[in-house]
């Protein structure tokens, strides 16, 4: 089951060419993201308790229609593949069920106060298997 | 031989991680993009009159590095494929001669007044081509 | 009675000093003043469909805080003055009922289709004045 | 004699009015207070080595004409007051002459580390002073 996160469309996230700029669906993905692991650590330890951090490995988009201002977007979230020291994202975006870009994102986990590589805590693995 | 661009990294660039947000390098590298192409059509009609713009079709990044506040990146742009409808960019952040980032971008060719697709001038496919 | 927006801080609205970047308070003002005319409107004629936009005129901001990562602010939006073709927005921008910002900004009303200014609808100007 | 730093418009800095988007003149004048402080301190001690950085404390903006697409934007910064914790800067926005916007930006110097107010450096003063 995905997660679902909604975005409006602000005249901050457009360009001159009156749609979405491509680059800001990377910033609606990431608050995607943020706000999945909140809900999955509610009633677990924070993530900034355990100074753990995710950092983009790499990713990939297609833009399938533009989307414009006022739009209200759903981002439906999934995870693709959870592994010891990473987690890769299947991200949707849609418009009233139509897709409008599909993002594959892979974070790794760091540590926040030394910026090395640290395995994912398990209670994350675990949710994230569930999604 | 690759297209360079150069770009200086700012507060407006980073993130709470102390580094370059992921996003950014989409900017540059549309930035990048821009400059490539006002260079191969200076002497030629000019884009704006051609009533052609680009948009971003897809596109993927792979992360070896971070970037950090006041650094000086290189972005470095090749024409991967030249197509009648499609350009598909590989472009280069790179720090010193070390590789920050790489991207590969495919645009399709539009008329700004239409919305419509549009094949690319004979003369930018001929510019591609050498790069 | 101030119209509320709230705003969650995510990593693209921080920068490198680990704090939301001063120009994101721009963004978050300019949606929250977007949903007050939203909610305004719902049993009204819709702007869009009005030609009507607002470009900022002139704005001031005084940073009192920082605001961090994971913040949810609050956004308390008066109008201080309306006049035939002008708006000036007081926005307050809040922590946990703490001052972290304050903006003031002008805004023009113009035809979308013609780029000219435009008197803004009465509607909106009673509207405005019981904010 | 101010302090000259040109900037390219670019798809980013737009927005769906077709025109620059107005909280991108503060990442604009960002840019360009940092190469001031570049420019000043070629030969004498790095800023970053000196643990010191400028947080805006308040700025207003006046926008007076719309910018667009591939404008090339020049930005001229004075100091118009130099204090021993504070600097306040006068930076207009110019196209061809014309000016687009004027911003006055008032920062206060802290210590990178501690986060704390600290008093500018006397070279830095100086060297405001005479801009």
């Amino acid at each position: 089951m995905a997660h679902i996160f909604r975005v409006r469309v602000y005249y901050s996230d457009t360009d001159a060419g009156g749609i979405v700029y491509h680059a800001r669906y990377l910033d609606f993905a990431e608050h995607a993201r943020t706000e999945l692991l909140r809900s999955i650590s509610e009633d677990k330890e924070d993530l900034s308790l355990l100074k753990l951090a995710f950092v983009v490995k790499s990713l990939s988009v297609d833009y399938n229609q533009s989307a414009f201002l006022d739009d209200l977007l759903e981002i439906h979230t999934t995870v693709e593949q959870a592994k010891r020291f990473s987690l890769t994202f299947l991200q949707r975006v849609l418009r009233n069920g139509e897709e409008i870009a599909t993002l594959r994102v892979k974070v790794g986990s760091i540590n926040v106060e030394t910026a090395k590589i640290e395995p994912i805590a398990g209670w994350i693995l675990e949710a994230a298997e569930r999604l």
